[in-house]
């Protein structure tokens, strides 16, 4: 690097807060679902800052803001992002900081470098939670990335029964030119995120290099028994769900306990028929979140999940459906820019820690047509999604400059 | 006995589906709560039987049905009969049976033996469910043993906020009286009843024995943990409510079934905060229901329920509150009541099944200042608490015919 790329703190978290006050929530919280008013109002501003930046700036169908610093060279592009919207509530920081970092680190390059040789984008995701529309997650990559059913407009509904193609008119947005969004011309997409986990505040370390996304799977399982009564039943007479679900849980949660890191495995949510004191009960529903970044491990322990649900149901005489509701594969990011990444963080003297990534990030779409990687900041005791969630300033500007010196690395070298 | 008592199986079917027309629904069920408009009119019919079969009848301050028919010494006494309310829906018999049976056979006796030595009552029992006010639970029995605080009558509400005061006034009841229920004057009492489980049916005969009523607690436990992001956070760095839950409701079910009959342990009842697939639970709290008619075994089994619930929670770090919500002691059937009603059976050429109840009823209550025991009559899959519950005309008459018996027994010889 010919020199250190200047990165102002102050700047930062103005942008950060200034960002923050689009469906302010809970005191440092936000709320801010795709489509909604203050999205809309946050991603004209974020616009208008890539504008003040000399950006070429424009929004595509589904909402994604784009700012483009074009290179010397004609060719694909190298993107960096991530998404604007939020948990109901979340906090500041969980995508808003990648979208404001691109902006920041491309806004630095320019203006300490001027044109690059390979054109660089910055890039604000219309919605990456699922927050508003749950089976819509990573809808902004998706639609970039060509992943989106077109049925999936009228289909996705909000809990008001507001379809996604609704509310897209409802913010200005013409679905009809959903297929524009697609892009062939990305080379190289690089997200910074928050960890949302506590590896790298155990580590000591404020910025982390993200080797792998874990693959995962959400099951719905629903066992179905006999209700009877709890006191004239007995043990060896019920047909209990109760009873099936526990052990199922207990024994998927002990085996990747057992299994360790980066082996997880959540029981998060239940829903029990009945559901009263005295009243064996005659069915059990629940969700499975199991995940792994390593392809065959993580085939190998849905594999051994399954067969435990299958042989408790079996064995305690209980009806089972198992469907798996979804299904992301894991992804090793692209060497060359994990290299990349690595490479910077030796340079500025920025310890980085390695580690999977255990949520799912926009990266995994945009790796089926780039060289994808992450950038990790730390965590304040590894929380996300809520408004309590926090990264200090310092960690946040040495991420940024490490985001701002591969990007460097990759467009001006 | 001198002659067999006659029970004519139409009559009886009559009453039975006569009552069960008070609240009447789904097809073959009964939805009548204590104090409903439908309870009122029920209530208001049996005790019409009650006059119709020439006993000297009487309603007290809450709402139980009486049918005296006097001795000719004077005394304490003998009393049988069961509740006239259902569950939300329940069925036809639950209860229902044992109010019909007592009026059948106090009227056979007098029809065909005369007067009494001692005096027999009929009794129809306001309330014992619980399905209206939770807490309010044996509300008939519990007035009659003088077990009832005053201030109950406000405390207890229903769904709508309802009082059970309120609503006793509504239905023409005087809350101010409730000290006037109280009966110091019973010698004996006897309750027919629906098994409510299976193991009548499993043995091949219509009728058991009741030798014991079994304890049983109802535990509400709360356990508290960390929510936190389902893919990001390390197995070993949760504190994972659900993860506890699962050990605990496994094992204290697991131990139930290896102590076998008459063990039981019931989870029914769950909730979980925030309950969503993707994030570890903050809290799941839920009930435990464990029985066992043995007044030592039941404590052996309370404590290590109790025992588990703690050392799971310590060792996941997980905060615990345990509360016993509800607490009752097992009743042993008076052994001269089992004597007699044994001696019926062999009389009668009826074998009886020697049984203990897995649930709990108003017998409990009335044995604090009774002599108490239960007759069961055979249910259909061991089904109850639901409009499918059934037993049949000719298990019912056998009970009743039973029942007839032992009062005979007791209040003729």
């Amino acid at each position: 690097m010919a020199q250190p790329i200047n990165v102002d703190p102050e700047h930062v978290e103005r942008l950060i807060f200034d960002l923050g006050k689009f469906g302010a929530h809970s005191g440092t919280g936000v709320w801010r679902t795709v489509y909604s008013p203050e999205w809309v109002a946050a991603a004209d501003q974020f616009a208008k800052w890539c504008c003040e930046a000399g950006l070429a700036v424009h929004s595509d169908a589904v909402g994604n803001v784009w700012g483009r610093l074009e290179g010397i060279e004609p060719g694909p592009s190298i993107v960096s992002g991530s998404h604007i919207d939020s948990q109901t509530p979340g906090g500041r920081y969980d995508g808003a900081l990648g979208a404001i970092a691109a902006l920041v680190a491309v806004d630095a390059l320019a203006k300490q470098f001027g044109k690059p040789r390979r054109t660089l984008e910055v890039l604000a995701l219309c919605e990456e939670e699922g927050s508003r529309f749950p089976a819509a997650s990573l809808w902004g990559s998706r639609a970039i990335t060509g992943c989106i059913e077109p049925s999936e407009l009228d289909d996705l509904v909000d809990a008001d029964g507001v379809s996604i193609g609704q509310a897209m008119k409802a913010a200005g947005l013409d679905p009809a030119d959903l297929g524009k969004v697609e892009r062939d011309d990305i080379e190289t997409f690089i997200e910074l995120h928050i960890e949302q986990g506590p590896v790298l505040e155990a580590a000591g370390l404020g910025v982390g290099l993200v080797t792998a996304i874990n693959g995962l799977r959400h099951y719905r399982v629903e066992l179905t028994g006999d209700a009877n009564h709890a006191g004239a039943f007995p043990m060896d007479a019920r047909r209990d769900p109760m009873a099936g679900f526990a052990e199922i849980a207990s024994g998927i949660i002990s085996t990747a306990e057992r299994w360790g890191r980066p082996a997880v495995t959540t029981v998060g949510q239940i829903s029990v028929e009945p559901n009263l004191p005295a009243i064996i009960p005659a069915k059990v529903s629940f969700m499975i979140d199991a995940r792994h970044p390593d392809p065959d491990a993580v085939q190998r322990l849905y594999a051994l999940h399954e067969n435990l649900i299958r042989e408790v149901a079996d064995r305690r005489g209980l009806k089972v459906k198992i469907a798996v509701v979804e299904n992301q594969p894991p992804l090793i990011c692209h060497p060359e820019i994990v290299t990349a990444i690595k490479a910077t963080g030796d340079e500025l003297g920025i310890k980085l820690a390695a580690l999977p990534s255990g949520g799912s990030h926009d990266t995994q779409q945009m790796s089926r047509i780039a060289r994808a990687g992450m950038i990790f900041v730390r965590s304040k005791d590894g929380r996300s999604h809520t408004p309590e969630e926090f990264s200090s300033i310092d960690d946040i500007v040495d991420g940024i400059r490490v985001l701002a010196g591969t990007l460097y690395k990759l467009a001006y070298c």
